[in-house]
């Protein structure tokens, strides 16, 4: 396989785990920046991520522009993506989702932090974008360059941004990052809802938060692969894993 | 396939779309307006939906009687279908559930209002009906006209009205919507719910509930039949989706 | 099939039934009275209930001993169902689950009441019984045939016991209501939980419980049978439905 | 098969059940101590427990370190499972954990109690671990000897110690005694914090606690291997269990 073919192999993977990991439904998109164009990412056409296929993806330029002469309909947030990736080019990955598990933290002004250690990757502090506060009343939805660079500004050097009544967005340095961070990222929120009610909440430290980049960080190491592996196995993606058939050996 | 034919295979679907995403169980149900008879609607004769077949698809009058001679047991409560389709008249498709998330509302006095942007469909006023105000002990279910009727008239103009200790009712114009609704309304309780946790709660605004119609709407676009799809597919009914075969080319 | 076989199916489909419906686990039970003989109950020898076939299951008297010479182990607990058989002639079903959902109730004193349609069968009042009251320290399991009566005696003439710290026992006039109740008092309960945090709960009225009797009672109808099926399919066990092929055409 | 690959069976067994069960996903693990070697243990190598095969089984010694030339890399958090195996020679089996339902409990003051029977086996007290009381900011793992030592002292003579931040670590006398004690601390932790929102909340007492040892204990009583015949089968391994064949007729 070609280093653009390996990248889509991956990303539809990645499409297919977050939905067995009920992280996106019938809504809510991965993308991978480009293997060799940081001016381009891939992202699916208009289908759910359970059902997406390599013909299914499709390359975009950062401004959300469909590269090319490609005339299937794209999905109509793909803003989300182009504003992240044009603002922060250090990110080569970005989940947009509407996880249940995260949407009380977005319509209330209670700040979501990390108390378990697996959410480390969101970081201190998690903003909340409300599309309202600049453009009135809208859809709600990303739907153009600009509603996308207003969401990347409030983004800004986090990991994630929540979406007042909608969901949130995330960026990883590689893709596996942003699905471990949107794995964790709904769970945390739920742990720290029912731990409020037993009494003071004690978070993960500025210093606790920094060490565990060292650990998990974006290296491809056993304990990070072994995620990969296992949410790809369950979504009955193992025999698209590189080298399925020495897996075992491994 | 006849237009009767494509809409109680459609119907098929729905029924089997609803249990697998646990909007209904042993219980619960969807019809649709008879698409060339605005006096008639379909419904499935007693039977859960998980199991629906297009064999099970009876038709009936405005006012819940069995058209025809059709003498199979049709559902106790096709009233609630028939009282909705004969007040109002610009309703394609009704769904009655007793999904679990909606059920606190339907016993206090908390109105339910939609605080994510999926559920902008149930509109910004929710009413709840409890039988009791008029009829007094009863069955709680709705198996007559007059009661049929007394419901569809506190359901009025809106989109779904809550029944006390019992559940909900949806109206939708078309049979996506409804089911887009139905989906959305348990999830948005559950996360006003667990908001309310975490301190005032911003709802959905009216403007952004009107603009939100400009992009699902009542059309078929993309991004609305992207669920279908994917609910379709989930459950089962991939193989019944018109055009199956050329899906992934789509 | 003889209607002892016949019994012994339905008991069958009853323990799958309910370990798919997430009621019992690895532990919890379902019985049947004898149809023969009164003083007689059907109850699978120690075996989880997903696992049971026609050939686990037992006979047991009215004191909780094994009928006959079946040396294989039973339940620990069927003093549980011993104890309601002896003290209600009228009860022909009894189920004993560790439900999550009611758990809750079992430890406080808030009484559990009926707040949606589907559990008016629980009744207005749903007793608790502590063995400590009587017995002090013990494993908290029903283990012998003065336990199984004094939890019979808390019982009385209602239709569901709670078991504190432990989970419930409920008995039917019909297996099919005993299933019905068992299903329906973990969503109740539920239900109930997260309605007090949104302000006064309102539960079905006295009259509204035995209005309800009518409708669903311990006839098998169309409504009530509909149930069955969608519980039988779902668990694998639709084969096994008398009539199984007929089933579409009833 | 000898008394190492039986072990080895069951581990692999016990690694699937506590994928199944969702104890553990893409992190946790469980270990067993060597049946010839008190100075040994068993743990697969760095790889999701639901993935686990018995090729994957490394032996470590009480240090934590790899026993022989093996060079497949092991889990970061082996010494997690040594720390107890050093200090707790009564301790036959180990699981690491990181269930949901505990998390809570592990970021706030309120202590964790047993309130439901299944949960006894946790015991009164269980501890909690900060790992930042001595070692300050770290990644909250326990990647080497003196941090596994710290945390098995505060586990002390307990069953069970919730670790900060984390999830928590069990110890049991044998393996289904672990596998019980890591299904029921997860629901007793939630039954728990539903239960306070109904009132004072009336746990296990301690004499209860000691009665229940009589009855679950370490004997693989009829009643003890049901929950093992059960989740065996439940995640795909039935076939794996001694004398499958002959199960039925037990």
């Amino acid at each position: 396989m070609t280093s653009l073919d390996q990248t889509i192999n991956d990303l539809v993977i990645a499409n297919r785990i977050l939905a067995h990991e009920q992280i996106v439904d019938a809504y809510g998109h991965v993308s991978i920046r480009h293997p060799k164009r940081a001016d381009r990412f891939l992202l699916s056409r208009s289908r759910s991520p359970e059902l997406v296929e390599p013909g299914d993806i499709m390359e975009f330029t950062l401004d959300g522009q469909v590269a090319g002469d490609d005339k299937r309909p794209p999905y109509l947030e793909r803003f989300i993506h182009a504003g992240i990736y044009e603002k922060r080019p250090d990110l080569m990955a970005v989940v947009h989702s509407h996880a249940e598990g995260v949407l009380p933290f977005t319509v209330t002004d209670k700040p979501l932090v990390p108390v378990i250690h697996s959410a480390s990757e969101i970081g201190l502090r998690v903003p909340v974008w409300d599309i309202a506060e600049k453009f009135g009343d809208t859809s709600l939805l990303v739907t153009d360059r600009e509603q996308g660079r207003d969401l990347a500004a409030k983004f800004g050097p986090n990991s994630v941004v929540l979406m007042r009544g909608h969901g949130f967005a995330a960026g990883g340095q590689t893709l596996l990052q942003v699905l471990r961070m949107s794995v964790a990222l709904p769970k945390n929120a739920r742990v720290y809802l029912e731990a409020m009610r037993l009494g003071p909440v004690k978070g993960l430290s500025a210093g606790e938060i920094t060490k565990r980049q060292t650990v998990m960080g974006i290296a491809e190491t056993p304990a990070t692969l072994r995620a990969w592996e296992y949410w790809a196995c369950r979504c009955g993606c193992g025999h698209l894993l590189p080298g399925a058939g020495a897996q075992a050996n491994r």
